[in-house]
């Protein structure tokens, strides 16, 4: 669950998101998009919570590979279905992960 | 949940942790930071969400007002127990927020 990155920088995708109540195709596309981030030159991995309230951090290598993924024809797709459909609100926010610091007991 | 932010640039501590077995004192303490933080300058919310994983991200103005905070002697207290008792592990990522973008039905 704690996705293993590099050394900083790099980026963070911080999407925190209300559910509304018709989630039909929802998780299936959010299976999908997993899966299809997978393919993308420049992703690290996800980390994501939540039922009703959802955090979703999704990490990067860089700007110009976040932007080649919220191109995606089909992540496109399903952003639109997400206004449409499935979120009463969210607010993403692009940042650059500057330090880290990993614990293990 | 979502925390109402200025325009960025502002910063992240995005902290993802899997909880220990033992608790004890646990969710007395994350009670207590929340409301200690929120006394601090340049504090602006806490977004968190999970049970045995937790996703916790805090916003800040500046990189002084998370150093103030890190260093509060109380939090360092809460942090040491932290890794002594409450956490398996964590990651702990200081990001800027670079961009952010909200949405609402």
């Amino acid at each position: 669950m704690i996705v293993e990155t590099p050394s900083p920088p790099y980026y963070a995708i911080i999407f925190t998101a209300l559910l509304a109540d018709d989630l039909e195709g929802y998780e299936e596309t959010a299976k999908r998009m997993r899966e299809l981030a997978k393919d993308h030159e420049g992703y690290y991995g996800m980390e994501d919570i939540g039922d009703k309230w959802e955090i979703n951090i999704s990490y990067w290598r860089d700007l110009e590979s976040m932007i080649a993924w919220k191109q995606n024809a089909e992540h496109m797709i399903a952003q639109e279905n997400g206004k449409k459909q499935w979120y009463e609100c969210f607010k993403m926010r692009i940042s650059k992960v500057e330090r880290d610091y990993s614990f293990v007991k």
